[in-house]
């Protein structure tokens, strides 16, 4: 199309924003909305079902009170988050962290992981992704104009007649290390891991990371997670002085203090990589919001004092066991998880009605979207479709599971548990 | 440079980061850490130098004691933000704003404006911006590939030796129909506007708008400091049908209740246009703050109960002109702003000592970098250079000018005034 007439359509979209495509989240919340069973038990979307812990609240509305906390911060961040950060992470990192010029605080992880692929990734480079992925990482990676690279995880062999540990979905190294070209310029690798619940062990950490080594691949650690982990946890930037060299470690405040629309996170790394994503987030939001960034700073200055890492991994590992507790009553298998908030659940048993009636939008997608459709009508409640998170190729590894995230009150786990029997009688025994 | 030595070096940063000219407010900020006279009047960044009104700081902290609105917000924006924006605005425009379709919040104007570029400009489009300019407009444009295209305001033929109305500054319509090209896509539209404090007369706009209708450009108009106006204030999207049908609205909440750390900001206009702006944010921040959205909310709906808007006007103008008469006591002209809270004074007549030692960052710039790194160290008061926000090219039109923000308590205005009387045996009389 020539530019002229490219404008007598003014309204003609970038092709960036003009898939129309229905996201999974809208799919999912405007079932949820349309269910007759109302209510509807939520267990799609990873936002928690209660509040920040009450120091970190008392810390936002007292920086509300400061004249300074409601301006502008500066646009790597405020000094007391950066300090606060840097004093947090310098003992797991096991050196010094540099407050000044090795942590960028960004509008959420989300928005962190877009500044990194706009800092180094131009029109045509590649970034290799595990499948699973989170599906904003596609996007982010596409708006710099770089090309996705899959590379599939694979599931445990008998995930669908057992209950099996998350830790047995596997990445194949040398699947990796044939997927990179002269144009590979970062890899995202994400631990604890959504929606599968692993924690990668030190040795596949090493593996990936010395393979990027000996191919100058930056490494993009998504570890939002890392306060919530089961089995022993490694930081990818920690294994040698060459991988540290060459990883962004994302971090979030969203998920460790319970509040993912405070849209706090930060990355850590090198100067010499740090100092670009600055630069990108500079250019993208500017600042980022400055009162909640002044209260995760308070954040994590009084954690240890309050014993709040401790108390929140044990909590929320005593969410998972008690709702899990209904796929072993039910028979159904799940991986069980090994970090973070969410399990995915093998429904291959679950006979769906053979007149049951689907929604053209949901009927074209695989299994997992008809699943969790008729959970949603059925029972009210609400899962999330994880072959989203699958390019089409390999949907169907994941297209008998469904995604739970337990990160809710009791009393609506308790509620999800009771609504889930009635699972029972489409159960193949 | 081939792909494989390119990736030899994995530190190269994409050429979206890559220039490392050091911006104006961090000039001005490291300047005001060095200079001797402590602390500082600082004048320079458009930040408040007071709180947000009491009822919306209160609605805040009582928005972080509900759950849901310390979690996620849609990506479109909390729905009582929306709604609270459409009854607010519906009046101004002369027809039903639909909260659900023709409004997205974003995260800050400044990422909202990012949002509208990343939905319609791809690699060679251009857009069509005023000189002087936000400069945050300029690296907005060229992160999705867009080419700046630029106009020259003009300034007042007696600027420099009266004080003149920024509504003196003139845009010339054959000079703007001119600039566009088969490629031009947008132009951004600034009124109020920043540096100037100009407010574009209805018939400018007019002027602009059926220039924009007759060859099907994109206006991006910038209203954020659309409560403070000196003068008639006319919105674009008001004109006509055919100009309201290809307008976006930018609003600020940062600006309109003091709290620039917030980062809840806008976008107003068609459904056509809005919905590729709100799946641009989606994929830039996926969504903006929670709880300060909340809170904004409830700021439109009490503010004229109590009284806010004509209040928050009436004390913004009573600042400028308070502080103007120290320019009329030195005999400095300046440019008596329309709207906004800025004012560019002119130093021409500011003789600088011929054996000043200026550092070589500052040496090598414009006057206007000497002068305000002179007022900062001789007299303690910081302001910015308004080259900045020009072309090279066209720097020279605004070198003997400095441009000084005012939204500062009155004890702050009145210190500046004092150190400004430092001034005068400076000036050539």
């Amino acid at each position: 199309m020539s530019a002229t007439t490219r404008r007598e359509d003014p309204f003609k979209p970038a092709a960036r924003v003009a898939g129309q495509r229905q996201d999974v989240w809208s799919v999912v919340n405007e079932a949820a909305a349309a269910s007759p069973v109302q209510p509807i038990v939520n267990m799609g979307q990873g936002f928690f079902g209660y509040n920040p812990p009450k120091f970190v609240l008392d810390a936002a509305k007292d920086a509300m009170d400061k004249v300074e906390c409601n301006q502008y911060s500066p646009t790597k961040g405020r000094p007391r988050l950066k300090k606060a950060l840097a004093d947090a992470y310098s003992p797991f990192f096991g050196r010094e962290i540099n407050p000044e010029t090795e942590v960028t605080i960004t509008t959420g992880a989300n928005e962190g992981m877009l500044s990194a692929f706009m800092a180094f990734v131009e029109e045509g480079d590649e970034v290799i992704v595990f499948e699973p992925f989170f599906d904003q990482y596609i996007s982010n990676i596409e708006m710099p104009g770089g090309k996705v690279v899959y590379v599939p995880m694979h599931p445990p062999k008998e995930g669908a007649t057992k209950t099996t540990s998350a830790g047995e979905w596997t990445l194949n190294m040398e699947e990796f290390e044939k997927a990179i070209t002269p144009r590979t310029r970062m890899v995202v690798v994400n631990s604890p891991h959504n929606p599968i619940g692993k924690v990668f062990s030190r040795e596949e950490l090493q593996t990936i990371g010395d393979i990027c080594v000996k191919h100058n691949i930056i490494i993009l650690s998504d570890e939002v997670y890392d306060r919530l982990y089961y089995v022993p946890f490694t930081r990818m930037a920690t294994l040698s002085p060459e991988i540290a060299k060459l990883t962004l470690t994302v971090g979030s405040g969203g998920k460790v203090f319970y509040a993912t629309g405070w849209r706090v996170g930060w990355l850590i790394g090198p100067e010499h990589l740090v100092k670009y994503v600055s630069a990108a987030h500079t250019r993208i939001c500017y600042s980022s919001v400055s009162p909640l960034q002044e209260a995760m700073a308070i954040g994590f200055e009084q954690a240890d004092a309050h014993n709040f890492w401790d108390e929140s991994k044990k909590e929320m590992k005593g969410k998972m066991d008690k709702f899990n507790a209904i796929w072993d009553e039910l028979g159904l298998p799940y991986s069980d998880p090994e970090g973070g908030y969410f399990v995915l659940v093998n429904m291959s048993k679950v006979q769906l009605p053979e007149d049951y009636n689907f929604p053209p939008h949901v009927a074209e997608r695989p299994r997992d979207f008809k699943l969790c459709w008729f959970l949603i009508m059925e029972l009210g409640v609400a899962a999330i479709p994880p072959t989203e998170f699958f390019t089409d190729k390999n949907a169907h590894i994941v297209e008998d599971w469904l995604r739970f995230a337990v990160c809710k009150n009791d009393d609506v786990l308790e509620t999800a548990q009771e609504r889930l029997r009635g699972l029972k009688k489409y159960i193949r025994s």
